[in-house]
């Protein structure tokens, strides 16, 4: 039970709307005497910071975070880390014409139906500016994991396809993913990907995306069955993101198209080691971490905040119809994939913190 | 925190293993009053049921539920219903082929590596004979939604997709879907899929599926943003569920091709009611139900069980293989319709029971 | 959020009724490879069985356990283990009488209030039936506790008040307790408390107790502050026995008459052994354990089931009055010795175990 | 599981350290659309705030309080509802004897031996400064609970035992309460235990207290049997408190000492009214609320801060002894009134959420 919680044993509880004096985040079951620099926090959440390039809003945010307590002389304290992200650029006017009309798509509908209420400011709390705070939730995760497992653990995040644009997963770099505005890590499409988006962008439109997050070094082990298994809270973890509508761990979906001879990831030992010659399980089975690289993909769907007319209702009930300008993400998956890599952190961090509890491993 | 037990306020806990004695479910936080007949639950058990057609597992089960607790004189009392379903038909011989190898794709792998214990008779509690108990459970969701929401309520699932065959979603007719062994909802493909399901049957293969869940009749404003999403606990719950590796809200996967316009579903006001003119979202924004049908899908991997011969490792870890024999289901995903379903029921009754919590509605 | 389930980590559901079929126990997030002998667990219910002496009802009841799940080979596998208690002695005509009234001082007039149906045969799930669940988990805990820790490992209680009568705690002697059927620690008071239980059972009347547990060769550090903190648990736990109206940390409510030089418990190191002068606080600092013996007590109110007639009402809101006869305990004080022992088993393995997740000590 | 978190339904999470820059709250599952002024809350944070009187820390902080979330023209959304108290008066340099010294009876061992690190500054995060976050979301509940269930709901709470002087119950006036600096119900004892405490603060002792908190006008029905008790998280919230080592519902410790005849509260109707002739069950029966006043007293043991020389060990493991100066509350419990009122409103609310969702009231 848990509104605004997310975890079990390693949970963070995030605050705050898109225009109110500020954002942040409580992350509370943190081990204690991790060494974690401020800097290192920052270092992530400026991945996901609005206004880095031509392709996300122009919304003006330094997303600086200060840790408030849980740390003492660089180090955490095994008390609850409180993180604070005040917010800046707030131009209220610009949501004017969204103050009694329900965007089509959007939550403005259900927030209001569900609370008889809502802060309708650049969508309140349902706007994408939580995310920051999983983003420093996740920076944390991320330096414990490293410390606790070593450098061999890592997670990457890239764009896979962008809208009607696919991309080649052979060609995967994980360096290329930071040296172009888009998060592609084929770097053979990049240059076609910025042409349609700016295309989308000119047009006042919005295209979806999908997000292929990995994670390495995982030991195996992770996940608690039935109802707690890893990949189950990882398909919450990402399905709880802005905007995503569809979650799938190694083959996902296409699974089903497979035979199971093609699906079965055949297993030996070399040395100590055991080695898969496929992993169509995206490093799961039975909800329980293989020891493989655990490969999770989630699609984003367009903004709902477009330019062109669209067919709509007001909060007293009445036909009308919404066309909306402004600062808006012609693609919000581009930033989705700090988030994504967040998500997965604190996922492994909390089966990590479990399998020690139960099975002391 | 709960690794057996699912849902917030109405909750179930599981246990029981594929070849110990029984298997049961505790369903805790139903309301109560509610008039429920231990037939309307065997009636949902008799879905999922082993046995029932040439198309799955010949493992002869009656699946007979017995009430222990939480009933008096026909009616729920608030305190916890213990539901009881003992095993019939164990041939524990069967397994001794598995008893120390892995089958590649299975959760024997990780389930040894984690608790350096496993009962291997027919996968433990690994198996999907787990699932019994969840459609127990949701049998009484139902019934609770049914008596709160009157007739208008009812979820219905199918599978759309069988192996490499699709079918088409506008040929959906609920009632098609208890007519053919395959719970398929398009009349015009059933011949194909089960000649096709025969021939990997007979090959000793296995194949995936998808299974589409609908809901009609849910309130608006279901959903507790930001970590107690509708969606979020639909693809957690559906994740779940044995052998899943994608799940899909409306449009799902899809979305990320969409352009802003095509995936915006229009809404205007017909008298009191809210109409939209499509439903990508899958009934689903920001979290909370909008009071369309809420559209869910999963995807099921192929039965790792097949008889073609598979490298793999042993408990001891050599190199060996293996080919599975015996009793299995050529395509599991087709016991899954009514797992999908019963998982739809407890996660809409468990956020019918929190909005009544918080909103009071 | 957990109507019938106590814990977050090792965590038991209990379920069942008085006059039922059947009472029931799931243990989640046992460690695995634990060896455990159903005897082991029969042994402890064994000591809370009613019908061992004149002291207690009459009910005839084996308490027989039965594992349907969770252990393979003799040990624990890591997943739910499933207990079965079948009810025997259920005559349900000797409560035909409280049908409709209510007991002054009963949980009946509060369930019924809340809602708006009750299992009244025997008191339904308001029974201290229930408890014979708790002790069966607690056996479980306190075996993997055995095995984590060794020998030094204990949990023993004794009725330190009986009544109006008190003991003289600088007498306690362990073994003493299981010599008297009052479970009295101070063999000095025994033939008195005796002879005054005597007098009240004939008199038809009842009294209360109080309890006292005590746990040896708990570690440093276990207890999560603030809002988990392990004297919070602790009064939770024994707040939830039946007819508990107080608890006692150490010193307790008498510890608002110390001064603070009484109440400081000074400590000196003897090599590597703290030491402490004294024990106030009960083995627990701060919601901490301080590895001294944890000391907890609770008072356990007078059966309201008593032969004099009481003013009441019934379920039509009608003025009566009432006496109950049948099969009644004295003092069930007296019975709540091994469920204090099983609660305690419990807080303590959850908190060891969430204490290794965090602090992996 | 929540470390750092309190409530089911309506759940705060605290965080802050006696010395760090702020502490906060986070107010999660507040119902929406409640009238909520900074005012109402600093009001109740006034009561709690030291340094208003000569028997209170000369520690001077403002606990000005300042909500940075969930809140729209003056109203809850429904969204977390944030709050932060920055610390103003923080003399380090106060601390520095304690620095490596452990006070005995003090958290100060315990939260070094499990963490291996601790911010010595002021106690860090065992500080009772963490109390004011609950004073902050107790006064969000209270407002709840006084919109939805109208004027005739509200809690007193007063000391009724300063050290070895106790107070007559019968002479318990509410209005009292707030006219003496010890908040004492019974105006005959006021001077007597004036002097008392002057005495102990300047012989630089301290002396425990008894609080006694009712709640009023709270509806039968409200508790979950069997582990979400009324009792038994009222034990919880009471226990987590600083200081505290006991609690009494109703008769509590004393219940032990009552006959079944005493102990039985009689009931009969009168109109449409329940009326019981007495209240040892403190207005909870089975778990449940009644319809009677609650009744839940708590003893808080003495500081340990004390002048006196005390035996104890630094953290380096030597023998060493201990004097603290500086300020210090010669009775913490005097301060607790306002936090035990805190902790009755959330648990309430809570409850009267939680019965809500599951029995519709």
């Amino acid at each position: 039970m848990s509104f605004n919680t997310f975890g079990k044993i390693f949970r963070f509880t995030t605050w705050g709307e898109s225009h109110g004096p500020a954002i942040g985040c409580i992350v509370d079951g943190c081990p204690p005497k991790i060494q974690i620099k401020v800097e290192e926090i920052q270092k992530e959440l400026n991945k996901r910071k609005p206004g880095q390039s031509k392709f996300t809003t122009q919304r003006k945010e330094d997303d600086k975070v200060e840790i408030l307590s849980g740390m003492f002389e660089g180090k955490t304290t095994g008390t609850p880390i409180s993180m604070i992200i005040y917010n800046k650029d707030m131009r209220s006017k610009d949501y004017g014409n969204i103050k009694n009309k329900f965007r089509p798509g959007h939550a403005d509908f259900t927030y209001f139906q569900k609370y008889g209420i809502r802060d309708y400011r650049g969508g309140g709390r349902q706007s994408a500016r939580e995310t920051a705070s999983r983003v420093a939730a996740g920076a944390i995760a991320k330096k414990v994991l490293q410390t606790k497992l070593g450098k061999k653990y890592n997670v990457i995040g890239g764009v896979t396809r962008l809208g009607i644009l696919g991309c080649d997963l052979n060609n995967w770099r994980d360096k290329e993913i930071s040296k172009n505005p888009l998060f592609c890590p084929d770097k053979s499409v990049v240059k076609l990907w910025e042409k349609y988006l700016l295309g989308i962008r000119k047009a006042g439109s919005s295209c979806g995306a999908v997000i292929e997050v990995r994670a390495r070094g995982v030991p195996v082990g992770l996940g608690a069955p039935i109802y707690s298994k890893l990949d189950m809270d990882l398909a919450s973890a990402m399905m709880s993101i802005n905007a995503v509508k569809g979650v799938n761990i190694g083959s996902g979906m296409n699974s089903a198209q497979l035979s199971g001879e093609q699906n079965s990831d055949e297993m030996s030992k070399k040395g100590k080691k055991t080695k898969f010659y496929s992993n169509n399980a995206g490093g799961i089975l039975g909800g329980i971490s293989s020891g493989q690289e655990i490969v999770v993909s989630f699609a984003v769907k367009p903004t709902s905040s477009i330019l062109s007319q669209r067919k709509t209702i007001d909060k007293f009930g009445k036909n009308t119809s919404i066309s909306v300008k402004g600062r808006h993400d012609p693609c919000v998956g581009i930033r989705a994939v700090p988030i994504g890599e967040a998500m997965m952190h604190c996922v492994i961090l909390d089966h990590y913190l479990l399998n020690k509890a139960q099975c002391g491993n």
